[in-house]
């Protein structure tokens, strides 16, 4: 609380963005990061935790994973930003088309704002159209077209902006009919995972009305697998839910923390692509490229989609009868390398905080509000200490709430 | 040329952004880079430069300085993405807030775009209004509203931006006469650097204009020190030219090659700053703040900035004698530690690219369209060196063009 007061008087709202300990739980979040390895965190006070959120998606390995960072090391002895891209731009792109089964190219930036923005505009120049259509509720990142707050926009910013509701086939078509022949791009997560909602999965009937859809009218398929990509299936999220896109765009895991994002796509768009101007200081740097190297090498090798997977269902199956134990009903949602949890028949997630705000002061980082992610740090041990560790957070819900 | 004939396959242009080799000299110039020491890079082909571009411009103290990567060394023993930000953020936001006279305040992230589009945002939010003044042909990054190219953009995403001329004061006026009321912002950058054209300082008469002009109209100045910053005053490029920008933003230089940008701004916008939603998965990362801060630290204790200008002056002292022994007249712009020659009487660049070419092929990387970029790991040596290696450029361009 020293530091975020000392924050305050030098960074607007002292901590900004996803990581604001307000949207946790502001009296029993931890505030500033001391330091982290595998799949433990520990805060600034000496607090150490069993991490479920791995810096918000990044950390897929566990932090500090000795392969990354040696991979890292190596290629940060000959540098890493240069007046040109090392090779290691052109293995990264050939590893990525070798690994995307409908991938043609790949281009890298920093952040996953940066490649979601430009492959709008990159299946704008490609059709000549100027409309996207996007999930009601979906965070694709901070450009002015998707941002979730209004402040600081503009009314044109939002003109071509359209939205449906996650698997409304009908409201689709009906978007389609009204703007159909404007639209650039349908843009999709490979799941819902709302701020202040249960993960819903994909219909396989609403699938089929997407492409449908977006064949008819000619509009690319943008799948944003920023959150999810690489977790669920090394070769991408759209192949579990049988999603055909038109260009792909990575970031969190792939360099497990390390500053790296990418977009891939189809043939028939890389002249567009070549032809949407895109650059930063830092797209080209090579430590993070040899860092996503070593993460795609190691997610590959040690079938980490399915250890994250295996981890994930057994911590879903646990918190499922501990809440049992005590009374109590939960709902696990979302695909268990990538749980969330939310309480039966209670919408204002007062039982959420009160779980969470307990099972942080019992060493387990949680979000009330937001799905969790499971690295392949997580040994079976840490997940029976995890969920020994939550049982005070199940005895205060009942407690309070008495359910 | 295998490497970018492999890369053409499944990058879409192969190269992008501004370190595509063709926009140097597609024949002479490297395509990828292998290893950088100090003021020396080393392309794929095991050719070495001295480098006056500095990975455009990132690298202000030489590449991989001892001091930078023992402190982002020691960061990284810590971690670097973690779910919350480190003291390090605190520390780097008191730190600028000290260096940078008008600051109050700082919010940090990866791209210079990310910090000027943000930027403008606050503007819009603090004033109410949208519009955006901008200098035709400046660059403030790949945001919908002032990127270079127009692929991918609709009609709506330059509604609000309109252009003056650089130190064009009845234009500025006229330009504020018919758009003031609606004026957001005026984005400006502490000197004009086209590509294509020699740099153009301010007049002080046009920053008595500026200022008189966002002050009767409320307008913000927004100041984009991304290239300059740190180069020419510790304290901000904003100091030697007497302007009082509202917000200024950084990026480059800041983390010597680490991957960070920064904005920083008057109290009076605090409120907006913190309203206008600005997160990105790796904004919060610590190594590069440590980076930073060490970056910092050593500009300020070398007083790096009066080295760059006295090595950029010896520099530029050289090239105009050399010219003169070959019977040629060029014109030196720019402040010399990011200089920028051209060839008099010529609008076509085929002489600065002719020079160019022999220059690399001699071990001297230089531009012939973009400024150039002194670090502080050119010593004398290494300047008299150039000098000695670029006589054949000047040599070439006598006897190809014998004007």
């Amino acid at each position: 609380m020293e530091l975020f007061s000392r924050a305050c008087q030098v960074i607007p709202g002292g901590i900004y963005g996803h990581t604001t300990p307000a949207l946790v739980a502001p009296t029993a979040s931890p505030y500033y990061a001391s330091h982290a390895r595998g799949c433990r965190y520990w805060d600034v006070d000496g607090n150490d935790y069993i991490d479920f959120m791995c810096a918000y998606g990044p950390v897929v390995l566990g932090y500090l994973h000795p392969e990354v960072e040696e991979a890292a090391a190596r290629q940060r002895r000959s540098g890493n930003c240069f007046n040109h891209p090392s090779a290691l731009m052109v293995e990264l792109a050939e590893r990525l088309i070798e690994l995307i089964d409908f991938a043609d190219w790949a281009v890298f930036a920093k952040n996953g704002s940066d490649v979601m923005t430009w492959s709008v505009r990159v299946a704008r120049e490609h059709t000549g159209r100027p409309k996207v259509f996007m999930v009601d509720g979906a965070y694709h990142g901070i450009g002015s077209w998707c941002t979730p707050e209004d402040a600081g926009l503009t009314v044109e910013d939002r003109a071509h902006t359209h939205k449906f509701r996650w698997n409304d086939r009908e409201g689709l078509k009906e978007l389609f009919s009204r703007h159909g022949e404007s639209c650039a791009a349908l843009v999709l997560t490979p799941f819902h995972h709302p701020l202040f909602g249960d993960s819903q999965m994909l219909d396989p009937a609403f699938v089929d009305a997407v492409h449908a859809q977006c064949e008819h009218y000619g509009a690319m398929l943008i799948l944003d697998d920023i959150r999810a990509g690489f977790r669920l299936d090394v070769h991408g999220s759209h192949r579990p839910f049988g999603l055909r896109p038109d260009i792909a765009c990575y970031c969190k895991a792939l360099g497990n923390g390390y500053e790296i994002s990418a977009a891939v796509g189809r043939h028939e768009l890389k002249l567009a692509a070549s032809e949407v101007y895109f650059t930063g200081s830092f797209f080209g740097s090579s430590v993070a490229m040899a860092a996503a190297m070593a993460t795609l090498n190691i997610i590959e090798r040690d079938e980490v989609p399915a250890r994250l997977a295996a981890t994930g269902e057994a911590f879903c199956r646990g918190l499922v009868t501990l809440a049992e134990q005590y009374g109590l009903e939960v709902k696990l949602s979302g695909p268990p390398a990538m749980p969330f949890m939310t309480f039966a028949n209670e919408s204002n997630f007062h039982r959420s905080q009160q779980f969470v705000e307990t099972a942080l002061a019992a060493g387990v980082f949680l979000h009330p509000h937001h799905n969790w992610f499971i690295s392949n740090a997580h040994e079976d041990a840490d997940v029976a200490q995890a969920l020994q560790r939550v049982r005070p957070a199940f005895a205060s819900v009942k407690e309070l709430f008495d359910c």
